[in-house]
C-alpha cells in the first residue's frame, strides 16, 4: 500500500493547482509525453486508445449523416491560402512554412495546413459541374499545425489531431440546415458519449471563423469553472466560392455559386474529458471512449485456478462486447486498484479465492467507488448496467457543477461579485450586439463572450448588461482556455 | 449503351500504354484527383474508402499481434534528424524543411518527418527504464513527406498515407524474430485480402533502409512485368539505440541497449491492386477491401414494386456484412454497368419485373462477367460465395501471371534475351554478393536486385550470372516501380 499512496500522491490536487493537477494526470496516466519539438507532444497509447473510440463514434456519425471521407494534401501554396482575403488574416501569422524541397529552395512557399478550407475550394472547383453533383459532403480526419506560442497537452498544441468536414450545397437554406446539423451531432456526441453538457450556440462577430459567415459553437464547463470550445461549425455563404470561382448548372441551366461549410472537433475532447470529470484520484473516463471498460483484478493470483476463472471473466466480457482486460501483473492488487483509478478504468473486477467459491466477483465502479457483490453468472448483465449507470451520474455530477456555476448577472458589478464569491463559471448576460460593450465586458470583468443563446429572444424590457441600451441577445460569458 | 461505350472507351488500352491505362484508371474510377500542390494529390471518396478498408484490417492484424497506436508529431529538428549517420544521409536529400513559424524565422529548421524512426528513439529514450517495459510495439498512421522529382499517383507522391510500425526488444533474436513475423503478416495481407501474391526475401547492401541492418520486403509483379515493392520490414539491430543512448537495466541491473525494428506498408498499395487486377474495363478490386462489394441495379426501376425490392434485397446483404448498395439514380442500366465495371465492384446484381415474378435475381461478377440466375431466398449466400471465388480466382490469375513470367537465368545474354521473347517479368538468377557485380546485371541487362530468396541455399556448383564465381544467393530480379 506503500507504494500505492506514493504513485497517487505524486499528483498535485485539483484545488491546490488546477493547471498542474491537469498535467499530472496528462502524464501520469500515460496520456502523452513531451518531445524535443517545441509545442508538440507524442499521443501514447493509452490516450490514443481515447482518441480512436472517439474517432470511430463520431466516424459512424458522419457516415449515418451522409458524409464520405477523403484526404486532402498537408500543404497549402501561398498564393491558396490567400484567395480569400479574410482566410489569410485569419490563418497567416500562425502558420508553418516549408521554404526548401531537400537542398532547393521552393519557388513558392508552402504553409502546412492550419485548417483545409482552401484546398477543399479547389477541389470543389475541379470536380463540381452541375446540380446533379451536389451536395458534396466530406470529411478528413488528419492533423493541422498552428504556430502558438504557449502550448498545454491536447488544449493547445502547435500540432494536433482533428477532423474537418467540408461540404458544398445548392442553397443557403441547405448549407445553413447542415451547419446546424453537425452542431447537434457535436452536442449529442458530447452529451451522450462524453458525458459532458454542452451549451450550443452562435458566436458574436468579433469571435467568428476567418471567412465564415457565422460560426457556431459548442462550450462546455471544466471543473476550475472555465470554459472550453468543444467543437465549431461554420457557414461560409458563398464567401469562399466567389473568391475561388466555384460555380455550378443549376436546372435551368444558368450558372450559380453554391454555399458551403465546414467544421471541426479535435483532441482537445481529451482535454475536456479530463477537466470535466477528473479528480484527484486521477482520470475519470466515460464508458464509451474508455480503452478499457472493466479491469479485473485477481486477489491472491497464484492461488490455482484463479488466473484461469480471471482470464475466462474476461473471455466473457468480450464476448458481450465490453473491453475488459486481466491485470496479471506481479504488481500487488492494490497498487493495480491505484493504476487503474489514476487511468479512470469506469469499472473494477476483483476475484479472488474466495470469491470463486461463492461463485461471486466483487464490482467496483471509478466514480464513487461503490462496491458490489456479484455472482459471476450475472456479470455481463451486471457490468454493462454499470456502464450505463456511470455514463448518467458523470453527465449529472457534470451538469450540477455547470449549473451551479452559472449565473445569471445584469450589471458588471454584478458579475465582478458573483465571480468573486461563488468562482469562476458561466455567466449568462444580455448584450446589445455592440463590439464596443463586448470588448467591455471583457475589460472590466474578465469573461469574454462564449456563444450567444439562441434559444432565447430578449423581451423588450432587458437591457445590454454594459451600456443600457435594449438587448439583442442573451450571451454565455466566461474564462476560455 | 452510347453513353457507356463512351465512357469506357476514355479508358486508354492497357496494351497500347500501360502508364495511361493506369492514369486514367486513378481519374475515372474517382480514386484521385490532382491539385495546385506539386506532387500531392487529393485521394476521393471512392479511393479513401479502399484505404479505410485496408488500414481496418492491417490494423487488426497488427492489434491480435499485440501491437498499440501512438501518434508522433509531424517535424523533426534537424539535430534530431542527425544523430544516425546514415540515417541523415540517406534521407536529408529528399526532406522538406519548415524554416519560418509565422513570420519568425526559426532558431533550427524543422522537417516534415520523412519516417519516424528518430522521434521514436526519442520518445523510447525518454520511457525506457528497465527490462519489465520491453517490448515496445507501437504503430502509427500517418502521412509522410518525401520531396520526389517524378511522381505518379499512390506510386510515388511527396505525400503518401502509411502505417510505421516500431518496436523495441531486449533481445536481438526478439527483434529479428518480429521483423520476420510482420513481413509474414504483410504478405498474408496481400495474398489473403489484397489477391496479390507476393514475394518475401531480404534486400541487398545497398538496397537497404538507411540506418538499417537488414531490410527484408514484399515484391509483387505488375500486370506490365514490373516489379513493386509492397511493404518493407527492417531490423536495426542496436544502430539507432546507441546513438541516441538509449538503454535498459537488465534483470541483473545491468545497462543494456535494446534491439529495434520497423515496418510499413503505404497508399501505394492501392497502385498494386489496380496494376495486379485491372483490365481495359477498368479496377477490378478484391472482395476484402472493395467500398461496395455487391451493387444492385434495378431493371425498368419506374415500374411498381422494383426498387422496393432492390432496396430490400440492400438490407438483407448489408445484414449479412456484406457492403451492398443500390444505384437508384437515373441513368440507364447499361451506364450503371459499365460504371461499375469501371470502379471494380466484385458483384452486380440485375433485378427487373420479370425476374421479382420469378422470385429471382441476375448475379454478374465483374472479374469474369459470370452470369448467375438466383433465387431471391439464396441471395446472401449466393453473394458470399461468389465474392470468396472472386478473390480465389483473382489470386490464381495473378499468381499465373507471375508464373508465366518469371524466369531462371543462367547469364547476362539468356536474361536480355528472355525479357525481350517474353517481355518484362522477375528474373531469378544466382549471384556472388558482389555489389559490382550486382551494378553489371542492372548496366547491363536493365534488371535490379529486388530480394533475395531465403530458402534457396546455393549449391557449390551454383555461380553468379554475372562473373561466374561460386553463388552466395539466388536472386529475384526485376525492373521496378
Amino acid at each position: 500500500m506503500a507504494d500505492m499512496n506514493k504513485m497517487v500522491n505524486e499528483i498535485t490536487s485539483m484545488d491546490e493547482d488546477f493547471a498542474k493537477w491537469y498535467t499530472d494526470i496528462c502524464k501520469k496516466a500515460q496520456l502523452i509525453e513531451y518531445t524535443s519539438v517545441k509545442g508538440c507532444m507524442v499521443i501514447r497509447p493509452y490516450g490514443y486508445a481515447i482518441w480512436e473510440n472517439i474517432q470511430r463514434i463520431l466516424d459512424g456519425m458522419f457516415k449515418e449523416t451522409g458524409h464520405e471521407n477523403v484526404c486532402m494534401p498537408m500543404f497549402i501554396p501561398e498564393s491558396l491560402l490567400q484567395k480569400e482575403k479574410d482566410h489569410v488574416e485569419g490563418f497567416a501569422p500562425e502558420v508553418a512554412w516549408v521554404t526548401y524541397g531537400g537542398s532547393e529552395k521552393l519557388e513558392e512557399r508552402l504553409c502546412v495546413r492550419p485548417t483545409s478550407e482552401t484546398l477543399f475550394c479547389e477541389h470543389f472547383k475541379n470536380i463540381l459541374q452541375s446540380y446533379r453533383d451536389l451536395p458534396f459532403k466530406y470529411n478528413q480526419w488528419v492533423s493541422v499545425v498552428r504556430w502558438e506560442k504557449t502550448t498545454r497537452p491536447f488544449l493547445r498544441s502547435r500540432e494536433f489531431l482533428w477532423q474537418e468536414g467540408h461540404t458544398l450545397h445548392a442553397t443557403r437554406e441547405e448549407a445553413v440546415e447542415e451547419t446546424l446539423q453537425m452542431l447537434d451531432v457535436y452536442a449529442r456526441f458530447c452529451s451522450e458519449c462524453l458525458a459532458i453538457p454542452v451549451v450550443k450556440g452562435r458566436k458574436t462577430e468579433s469571435d467568428k471563423f476567418a471567412g465564415a459567415e457565422a460560426t457556431y459553437a459548442i462550450e462546455a464547463l471544466m471543473h476550475d469553472g472555465k470554459a472550453l470550445q468543444a467543437g465549431t461549425s461554420h457557414f461560409f455563404g458563398d464567401g469562399f466560392c466567389r473568391a475561388f470561382d466555384i460555380q455550378f448548372s443549376d436546372k435551368d441551366n444558368k450558372r450559380q455559386f453554391p454555399f458551403q461549410t465546414s467544421w471541426g472537433m479535435t483532441t482537445r475532447l481529451i482535454g475536456a474529458i479530463i477537466m470535466t470529470h477528473g479528480d484527484d484520484n486521477g482520470l475519470v473516463l466515460p464508458p464509451a471512449v474508455a480503452p478499457i471498460q472493466a479491469v479485473i483484478v485477481p486477489v491472491q493470483q497464484k492461488k490455482e485456478g484463479v488466473l484461469d476463472k480471471a482470464f475466462e471473466l474476461c473471455d466473457t466480457l468480450k464476448k458481450a462486447g465490453i473491453r475488459a482486460k486481466v491485470d496479471d501483473t506481479d504488481n500487488s492488487p492494490g497498487w493495480k486498484f491505484a493504476e487503474y483509478e489514476m487511468k479512470g478504468v469506469p469499472v473494477r473486477i476483483e476475484i479472488g479465492p474466495r470469491d470463486i467459491q461463492n461463485n461471486s466477483c466483487v464490482v467496483v465502479t471509478r466514480l464513487n467507488r461503490e462496491k458490489n457483490f456479484v455472482a459471476i453468472s450475472d456479470i455481463v448483465e451486471t457490468v454493462e448496467q454499470k456502464l450505463a449507470e456511470v455514463r448518467d451520474q458523470m453527465y449529472q455530477k457534470a451538469l450540477e457543477n455547470r449549473e451551479n456555476h452559472t449565473y445569471n448577472c445584469s450589471s458588471l458589478e454584478e458579475i465582478v461579485s458573483t465571480l468573486e464569491e461563488k468562482g469562476d463559471g458561466f455567466v449568462k448576460a444580455y448584450w446589445c450586439g455592440d463590439e464596443a460593450c463586448e470588448d467591455a465586458v471583457k475589460e472590466k470583468t474578465g469573461v469574454g463572450s462564449r456563444c450567444i443563446d439562441g434559444n432565447v429572444t430578449p423581451t423588450d424590457d432587458k437591457v445590454c448588461v454594459c451600456c443600457g441600451k435594449k438587448a439583442e441577445h442573451l450571451v454565455y460569458w466566461g474564462k476560455a482556455y
